[in-house]
């Protein structure tokens, strides 16, 4: 018999997704010039963990370390998460809102990511025909799982002259009978964006007269320094009910430790014999879960981190977005619609016809990779062409420096009048 | 417009798999009774880490407090896994095999049962028309993975009364054109069985007869304790591409830590240019990763475990194995065909002729259970009907405890002549 070794079809993937943020990156990153001796500045992605200062809490460490020692998770967990750490994280999300979450409203994951693909799989699964609508622009995994698993995505806009907030008209035309949730972004990922209550209630009463679900992407949650605080979309959870994804990836700055969740708002339980909980349940039965001395940590993590950390957090973030959104305002050729208020990142647009032979943003980002060791995200990656996505979680020298690299690199390219 | 928070389909998932291990044990676990006050023998999962007696090293411990210590890994990880890692994988594994695996011959995933599911999902994407060759009995991961990626699945029998060997000849009459890979686990999850070298190889050259790959499931790498040592299968990729998965939960005792990996063992890089290896890796592009800090202790958890603790484990094993063949084979209605001679389980059948109303596997698991408060898994979990699976992987005093549960449950319950 022939070998199969080379795999009928060449191993063309069905999987053909949107160019994902980590390809896009490497690629750019490839592009760098080895002989400059400056150290690279990486604006291009929102972990910020290898700068000391952004270290995350000792308690944190300390519950990881605590929790091994004790010899006592080193066994299997179920699949929607150990008790614990459920609770843990029921009672960490319904201290912001206005109603109780119960353990058995929460399902612990390997990360946000895993809570994405989780989700958007038990859509697909459960609603053969089911569309979803997303936000362009956008954290484009989404749009990579939801190709993956043959769901079908729509994309409405966000308004950058309205502090990118929901184009909630343009969505409503979006929407059909298939559609089945929207996906919102708070704070804001890649805009730095965050929704006031208002806006939110408006998107809550829009999907609710829509009759779809809301995922609420709160990877970014209290990471907010602008004059808007944090508003869980789940606060609106009697108007539409609620999928909150979520991790301590962010605000504790261990995105390498992968600890994420599921929390249904949903008080009037309005899902509670829907096939969504059953077909969540049963995605998560069939993947892998968050290590069980991670999970088990969870309580300690949330209760002993003491609010100096997250201060201090914050307050570097508020510094460099300060920063960033007034560098990148002094370069002619960049503009940056609104100050970031929240989360780690800021989008600013080209005028391209300031500039020589720049065709667009990936250029843009291939040639400043190469002539200066910055590293920022081209717009294309999360949905706007000719933006690009910068993020400000660094310290505050290397990011003035990156920033100033910037400002030489269009001087450099400015067109000649 | 009509609310869709029911989801059309009623949540009729797509996914209808066979039943999954931890699916059939929560069944018979609800089925115990509160009321009997002796503690519950847990012969049903293959996770001992609950014992004192099966604590993990101290040192892959120490491992993980200085990997979290450095607070160099809170970072994100590359989806194949951060070098160090998959350099010391490739070397662990090399120390068993005729030629030397490289770092990128391995890529790090989240425990044994994410790279069954990266391979099976790239395996379905790669080749829509792909059927696989899975054991029976088997581990019924693969079966739900399979069905979940819609790629088809064919059962070859092992051999009870050959040591559980593979039934090549059977093997051979199922496989056809799209036949693309079998699946061996050795040594044998459920059987307890240690393939020899002779019978590994036979396998190699069918595989390279019929041209498929052999994916080779050595999550119980190296616990042995009879006569048969542990030889890799990779030990015969040069006869045929091997796909080696593995991981530390079972040789570590930490199935709770999720850290497996997938190895190509490949020696003449056949599978180089071929289309399974950029399925895998885009598999993982689009998967969380095992998190940074367990990866990066990785070098430190292979170097500096002592044989003594791989020894006294074994031993443990060991002694266990016997005790469960010897006292299962004095129980009239019970017989094992072999003793198990590695991994933490045995198949034993049931003679149901001699029990008074007991129907099959299932019932006599339920009453098992509720009246002596032990729990099995029932065959038809891993594809046998009539037969159980029993793990000895506990403390010796509560295997007896639960054995002699067992024995008097069959006394009780025996067809009076």
């Amino acid at each position: 018999m022939e070998n199969k070794w080379n795999f009928q079809g060449n191993g063309e993937l069905k999987l053909v997704p949107a160019p994902r943020i980590r390809g896009v990156l490497s690629m750019i990153m490839q592009n760098l010039n080895k002989d400059d001796q400056r150290t690279t500045i990486p604006l291009g992605i929102g972990d910020p963990s290898a700068f000391p200062c952004f270290r995350t809490s000792i308690s944190a460490e300390d519950a990881i370390v605590e929790s091994v020692r004790s010899g006592k998770f080193n066994c299997y967990s179920p699949s929607i998460g150990i008790l614990p750490a459920r609770r843990a994280i029921a009672d960490y999300l319904s201290n912001d809102l206005p109603y109780k979450l119960s353990p058995d409203d929460v399902y612990v994951t390997s990360g946000c990511t895993h809570a994405i693909e989780m989700v958007l799989t038990a859509i697909s699964r459960s609603s053969p025909v089911a569309n979803i609508l997303l936000p362009r622009p956008g954290f484009t995994f989404y749009d990579t799982r939801a190709a993956y698993s043959n769901l079908e995505v729509r994309r409405y806009d966000l308004l950058p002259e309205k502090g990118w907030e929901v184009d909630l008209e343009a969505l409503e035309a979006l929407a059909d009978e298939y559609t089945v949730a929207m996906v919102i972004i708070n704070p804001g990922n890649p805009c730095g964006s965050v929704y006031t209550s208002q806006h939110l209630k408006k998107i809550a009463e829009t999907a609710r007269k829509l009759g779809i679900l809301v995922i609420a992407d709160e990877v970014y949650n209290h990471l907010t320094f602008g004059s808007t605080p944090f508003v869980p979309m789940g606060t609106f959870g009697s108007i539409v009910p609620v999928l909150t994804l979520g991790s301590i990836s962010k605000r504790w700055i261990v995105p390498g430790w992968r600890l994420g969740w599921i929390a249904i708002c949903d008080p009037n339980a309005i899902l509670q014999n829907s096939g969504i909980i059953k077909s969540i349940t049963g995605c998560l039965e069939v993947s892998s879960d968050a290590p069980t001395f991670i999970q088990a940590a969870i309580p300690q993590i949330i209760e002993h981190t003491k609010e100096d950390f997250f201060l201090k957090i914050v307050e570097m973030l508020r510094g460099a977005a300060v920063i960033c959104f007034d560098k990148l305002n002094e370069i002619p050729c960049i503009t940056c619609p609104s100050k970031p208020e929240g989360s780690m990142f800021v989008m600013a647009k080209l005028n391209l016809s300031l500039l020589d032979e720049i065709s667009d943003d990936v250029e843009f980002s291939l040639k400043l990779a190469k002539e200066e060791s910055v590293i920022v995200l081209p717009g294309m990656a999360v949905g706007l062409k000719n933006w690009l996505r910068i993020t400000f979680a660094c310290d505050h020298s290397s990011l003035e420096d990156g920033l100033g690299r910037i400002k030489g690199f269009c001087e450099r390219h400015a067109k000649k009048k």
